[in-house]
């Protein structure tokens, strides 16, 4: 059965963040090596997002977890930024690009499929996301509607308990196996789209699918070919 | 200063539901009058919704409520109908269509502000209907992201705080003065499109602007130009 529903991850499948963000980081750090940053400021994103997913932590929205660690990965660089550029650098989140291939596919899924994002990313970060980049969404879904972080599995549940689907009736589109194992241990359909540079030329994670997802392809359009769109 | 988010009220204001659930009603209960079917339906509606305001029953869903409401509905009326034709026609709320200026007037506001629902009804009816209906909306807010129905003040400042703004950068359009005034109590900015026809051809409330509001027009369209889109 073909899927209802098909929701993103965002951070990767969608949008190239390391880019964006060391653009924005060359900006107004001009001294400092850019995409290590960017790489420093991501590395801080799970352990941020597991006090939450283990309870330590009320539901906190990501802008606030990516504000905290831009704090820290300054501190660790032994840098700092008058409040204007620490802020307008946090929604560099806001503005990243999507890969080349993005528009195309999600313009063919949308005139058959309902498309929205499952991401960690906050509602605010999504929407100005889809606004600069063009992606047409159909709703912006993901942690904050849930209340909960993937890959803990209300994440999943909960997305497609507010489209008023079965989980089966909802397919992941995901660059990340571990996002895909935690969606089909829901009962979601699965969607593999590589993306080997994610994490810049020496990426070594996530080349290849590591199970048998439902669809696997190259690109966004290979998705929607997949489905039959 | 302009709003960065228009936020709409639906029932009545974006779409005609008086038509849409008669045109439902009629296909499987022929015998009854439509419109007073709906009307009935729709009498339940802040009845039903006053129950989680006040806190006697945990945030549940409206088309939930609408269920239940339709039960009792076709109790009202001596009637009954298989389960089947029962699940389809609840979500009749999800089939309305739009008055005949939105979709324009929603395609100018979209280029420059970014436009969504804050309505009471849930995300899979607003997706639902956005989708057969063409509405653009940017994101789908509401109660159900609120978790608060309107004019509950959470509603509205919810809303604002999820899109990252303060509730003075954001409008509210809705053909409801009600409605309009719980926003303006929370420092949003209003706009009062009138539907005149919204409850049939006899209806003697919200004719008129019953404050100065920000905006007072006639369509969608009058809603783009007061804001020069």
């Amino acid at each position: 059965m073909p899927p209802k529903a098909l929701v993103f991850d965002v951070f990767g499948t969608v949008v190239d963040w390391r880019h964006g963000v060391a653009r924005d980081v060359a900006t107004v750090l001009p001294g400092v090596d850019a995409a290590a940053f960017a790489d420093a400021w991501r590395r801080k994103y799970q352990p941020a997002m597991a006090a939450v997913r283990d309870g330590r932590r009320p539901f906190t929205r990501l802008d606030v977890l990516h504000r905290e660690n831009l704090e820290a990965v300054l501190a660790d660089h032994g840098a700092d930024l008058p409040e204007v550029q620490k802020a307008w650098l946090n929604t560099a989140w806001h503005r990243l690009d999507p890969w080349p291939d993005v528009i195309a596919g999600l313009a063919r899924l949308k005139a058959r499929h309902i498309i929205a994002p499952l991401s960690n990313g906050n509602i605010a970060l999504m929407v100005n996301m889809a606004k600069r980049a063009g992606l047409p969404w159909d709703a912006i879904l993901g942690a904050e509607v849930a209340q909960a972080y993937k890959p803990a599995p209300q994440a999943y549940l909960r997305t497609a308990e507010v489209l008023g689907l079965a989980p089966a009736e909802v397919m992941l589109v995901a660059a990340h196996n571990g996002d895909l194992a935690a969606a089909r241990d829901c009962g979601l359909q699965t969607a593999f789209v590589a993306r080997p540079t994610e994490h810049g030329p020496a990426q070594r994670s996530d080349l290849a699918p590591e199970q048998a997802w439902d669809i696997v392809v190259a690109d966004f359009p290979g998705v929607a070919s997949a489905l039959g769109c």
